[in-house]
């Protein structure tokens, strides 16, 4: 966390845990202020997720019954992410702030404690509680907000929160791995408008990180080298599928990218998470982040908000720790101005994954966009 | 194929095969009258998908960029899958048929010969033309029938087509994998909603059939066991999530179903493909199939046609012949009478599934909605 940004941990009505990150002057929260709290009268939250390990795939599967009956597209007066003023309380219990944590109030992750055991006492199927937390990122108080149009200095206080959170919950012993994200966008089932990232810390290493340490140990192996360097190399050097190319980072539409809209962005030097970038490489960041997102924006004509997926996978916490570099994923289902890509048939049940287009029409797509 | 039903091969106007399947005295279809031929002036198939192996996970993706332009969900006088009328030519060039099938006039798989090349000349990307072929299959040519409203004796010819179809399938040198397979709803993206099935002949092994056969040799490694027939066994013991039960074919929500509705048909004679069900097996999968797709459109109060995916894993048609058990695993991604499970952040970027029910429930509903 840089000098700039002041960090004030509070609690909501419930008990969940609401953090401040203040990077103006003043200090406008409600946590600097200490002017408000919340004064809802909330039940308390019903964490009761547990997660099975699928005999056929070998991988874990959470359910979270408790979270069918949770908010979904409330209007924007109800907004829970926009202060709270007098007479209604949001989630977030100051009358302004800058960006803000808090808990989710309907988590996937959380459970009391409790051992492994089986279902229906079959080896076959281990069971256990999904422990692990689901934290709600709110990047500013303007409800209409794209993170596209965001001041560079909100951005980069966005990088600082997201490493800040990835630090503090590696640190919880139930946890194995930290997925920062965003989530935008009604055709994804996006159930808040307000710009917002979220935070998963899951309690086991999840399918795609496994697989990619999986494929870099075997890369390692048959040639000595790290395989996410080679990729990063061999798009630098091919530049067929180059977006973005700075001192720190380079964005690319990965050589086999599935989604209609997909381009990743990687940092230079091989860093396991988000926490340890330093503060130069957040810099470039903010300002590469931002910069895609906006092209992600003006990718289709006629369509202001293209739903996207930013997804920063991460190193495991325990396991691989130094074999997996950072990289951030941001990717579309939307193909056209009035068509989606769905997964049917061949992607949900086999796997097998069909693109309408090619790696190399979207990086020539996001090039033309560039402001 | 039983003696009830008379296959009969022609081909449509641009040479696309198309194939009529007639179960009923006098047989009606065109190609039994002779009376019609498809007169239509269509341009060539412009079938030039690629494919491309994705170093980050080792699975191939394949790239079917002439896909753009196809059809999407016509007005009901378009369809292309009812019998042609007079002034009206649609794929199937007869005024009636009972089943058909025909190669599709956009496919996802299919090209012309060529070799295996590099990506920007980099070995890290491996790049084939994806042969193969993509099927339709016409169940009726009643324009608004569900499945679950066809008469027992057309899902029992259809179970024949799919059956015939993958074993000409299988027999192709460049096919790996055949894929039957029913994406049914708008809200998966069907273009068409004429009652009808889809088959495609990969010609690579799909990720999730991959996965089934190494964790099948996983388990037989440590146990000397049949994993899918270990699975089978728990599921009839546990009953809990028991479905349908009969002499050849077991029907229960796998006890980590990631779907909201989620269920597996599984035969007890341990056989890998439809090809090789005797007449036994299929005359009681035509009974359990149909009585299984009439419960998902029961699962929720009000919503008439419920979107689903019913798809047949086979074993792949060259490696792990024996080592792969045929199911039909029947899915959806609605998860109440008006919202749906979108795969985010979670499910899409890092392969972690979170449910919002549990298989049980599933199960209890399934139970619950039979007639």
């Amino acid at each position: 966390m840089t000098a700039r940004v002041r960090q004030t941990v509070t609690h909501l009505a419930d008990g969940r845990e609401l953090i401040y990150f203040d990077d103006t002057e003043p200090f406008v929260s409600g946590a600097a202020t200490r002017e408000t709290h919340d004064g809802r009268d909330l039940p308390p939250v019903a964490a009761s997720a547990e997660m099975r390990r699928d005999p056929l795939t070998g991988e874990w599967v959470v359910f979270a019954a408790h979270r069918m009956d949770r908010t979904f597209l409330p209007a924007t007066v109800d907004c829970p992410l926009c202060p709270s003023r007098a007479g209604s309380c949001t989630e977030i219990p100051a009358d302004d702030y800058d960006a803000v944590v808090f808990e989710n109030r309907f988590p996937s992750l959380g459970a009391l404690s409790g051992g492994e055991d089986l279902v229906d006492d079959d080896p076959l199927w281990p069971r256990r509680p999904a422990s692990g937390r689901c934290e709600v990122v709110a990047f500013t108080p303007q409800h209409d907000a794209r993170f596209a149009d965001l001041p560079l200095s909100r951005a980069r206080t966005v990088i600082d929160v997201l490493a800040a959170r990835t630090d503090a919950l590696s640190r919880r012993p139930d946890v194995h791995q930290v997925f920062c994200f965003e989530n935008r966008g009604v055709e994804i089932g996006v159930t808040l408008q307000h710009p917002h990232g979220q935070i998963y810390a899951y309690p086991f290493v999840p399918p795609r990180s496994q697989a990619l340490l999986d494929r870099g140990r075997e890369h390692h192996r048959r040639t000595g080298r790290s395989l996410q360097r080679d990729i990063l190399e061999a798009e630098r050097r091919a530049g067929t599928r180059l977006v973005w190319s700075g001192d720190a980072w380079s964005a690319y539409v990965p050589a086999a990218a599935r989604w209609p809209v997909e381009v990743h962005l990687v940092p230079h030097r091989e860093v396991p998470d988000l926490a340890a970038l330093d503060d130069g490489e957040r810099d470039e960041l903010a300002v590469a982040y931002r910069d895609l997102l906006g092209r992600v924006d003006r990718f289709f004509p006629g369509v202001e908000r293209v739903p996207y997926i930013a997804a920063w996978h991460q190193a495991p916490v325990r396991a691989g720790r130094g074999e997996m570099r950072l990289f951030c994923q941001i990717f579309s289902l939307r193909r056209a101005p009035d068509k989606l890509k769905y997964l049917a048939g061949s992607e949900s049940a086999l796997g097998a994954w069909i693109s309408d287009t090619t790696p190399e029409r979207i990086a020539a797509r996001l090039r033309e966009v560039a402001t």
